[in-house]
């Protein structure tokens, strides 16, 4: 009889399940609603893992009324230990034929645990943006992600907020820019709909949207591809302000991570990334300026790279390393490496 | 009998009246409900003021039956013509005994209009923060004043906001601040009743009020006043975004209000400026650096004032004013001077 282990990626828009044989192989895959119990609430959450779960199971041809070995849970607002262990406890009692086992962790460790065995930096910037360290021994350290009025540099939303703040401090008169903002100020009364900065305001305050606002990030890059000075100054902002995430975390990377093939692995979240030849500059000009002084002294190369798969396959991995098991992985087949850097000593 | 002018300063939580005898007396003096269009209605806002007014004749022993001279009214919110003129007609139209003639404008023109009879520079520091230049004309030049998530630079909010910020920043290790953060961490704990960092997110978001997080700005002035290096950083930078509102609007100021007694004249408005001695060196060093410049060629002199009476006197002036007749005002008795500087050549 086949032993299955599994893997959930929960999300706030939706989830994925993936069941892995003993030999790495995968044998199904489901997909499946959302699943993060701050949204939809533990009874549901737990419900649709289990309703997606069983489903993988008879897809994969096994029988549902067997167990898996075990089961790895990579959730979004996955860090609070009390609420793990009861809905762990939970699990048990109210779905006895899913798993023998279960392992719960956050987004960010299901993430890197797709993309390495050791550990690395996640680096999120998508609508908003976030920074975790995670070392070898699953400690984390993190920087950032306290949202659109404590944090988000470097993300979509802060990108399209810079650019607005621009605009209106130069019609101003309030603060200099080099830039010209003609085209920048264009394409926002364009993408928003407007004909003065007065009507912006129902978009910030009355109608406030996040998403809509970071939205504007998109013509931006448009704007920057063509040459726009303001708009390639901006993502190129943006890539200083997610390299100093990393700079931020540095001083707590086990030299483990320094001494990988890859150098330090940065695994990047996010459609932000999609505009990485417009940030790279930002990105580099912080990294090189950290190297020159002793908190950089380790960093000797770092390796950036995207997932091209579910990080479910990282929570299985970790579900039966929970258990005792190191399930077979390809690490190299899960990433799409986009960027390399070595520092010349 | 009495010819009565009379003045309203309309507001979103207060309104006042005051009424005028042809030879400048105030005859009396009548406090009232919101007169913010925007807020209670139109209908609504007329009837107060229509309320208010006929009180106030009752209390001067006159004839509430015998229409004002004139009546002018300074309200938030005062700024769009169509809607002003419409306000006027139906003020006619429905109260034909409350005053033969109607004028309407802004707070920032009612304030300056109370301080001098020529005009000058309204700063605004609050929980939000603004800046308007009235020039003899009446002619209005704005800088700011479009939010906390845009703006609101010097204010209430935007100190209190940068002092949680650079917390976070420093916790995180993200950007470095030289002064000691200790302080500011145990009173933004003591003031959002916190243990941790994480529990201030639901201030900052779900439960998001401006006036309470520009609340704690009272904390930080007590720290600065008994010598917290960060809080008095955060004052001083505010007194330097603040005079950089004056700086925008200065190339702009009518060559007639430098060359008054007091120079150019600053009418401060707002809680923040009870602050003023935290906030003064930041203030004059961005002024000290504008007038080695050439636009800072024509300030001379400046002299910071706050209104220590109604903006409705301003009002009943401009009314008056309005049908060709000029109330003789006292403006020195409207105003203390709390500072004022001349730059040495």
């Amino acid at each position: 009889m086949m032993e299955l282990y599994g893997g959930v990626e929960g999300g706030a828009t939706g989830s994925n399940v993936v069941l892995i044989a003993a030999d790495g192989k995968i044998v199904s895959k489901v997909d499946g609603p959302a699943t993060n119990h701050w949204l939809v609430g533990v009874d549901r959450c737990l419900e649709n893992i289990n309703n997606m779960v069983q489903e993988a199971k008879r897809e994969a041809g096994a029988d549902p009324n067997v167990p898996l070995k075990s089961l790895g849970m990579t959730l979004s607002g996955g860090e609070q230990e009390e609420a793990i262990r009861k809905m762990i406890e939970q699990l048990k009692v109210t779905f006895p034929k899913l798993s023998e086992n279960y392992y719960i962790t956050t987004d960010a460790i299901g993430g890197i645990s797709t993309a390495t065995d050791t550990g690395g930096i996640v680096l999120i910037s998508g609508t908003g943006s976030n920074c975790k360290l995670v070392n070898p021994d699953r400690s984390v350290v993190g920087c950032g992600g306290w949202g659109h009025l404590l944090g988000d540099e470097g993300s979509a939303y802060w990108m399209s907020h810079l650019a607005i703040k621009t605009v209106f401090d130069a019609v101003d008169n309030y603060k200099h820019t080099p830039f010209n903002i003609c085209l920048v100020e264009k394409a926002m009364c364009s993408y928003f709909q407007i004909s003065d900065r007065m009507a912006l305001l129902t978009h910030m305050y009355r109608t406030f949207e996040k998403s809509k606002i970071a939205g504007f990030c998109r013509k931006l890059a448009e704007a920057a591809a063509a040459g726009d000075h303001l708009s390639c100054h901006i993502f190129r902002r943006a890539g200083q302000e997610l390299a100093q995430h990393v700079v931020a975390v540095l001083p707590h990377v086990d030299q483990k991570l320094h001494e990988g093939e890859l150098g330090l692995p940065i695994v990047c979240v996010g459609s932000v990334w999609n505009s990485w030849d417009l940030m790279r500059n930002g990105f580099l000009e912080v990294l090189k300026e950290v190297k020159q002084k002793p908190v950089g002294r380790s960093l000797c190369k770092f390796t950036m790279m995207k997932l091209k798969c579910s990080s479910a396959l990282g929570a299985a991995s970790l579900g039966a390393k929970h258990i005792g098991y190191n399930l077979p992985m390809n690490y190299a087949d899960n990433v799409d490496v986009f960027f390399e850097h070595c520092f010349s000593r």
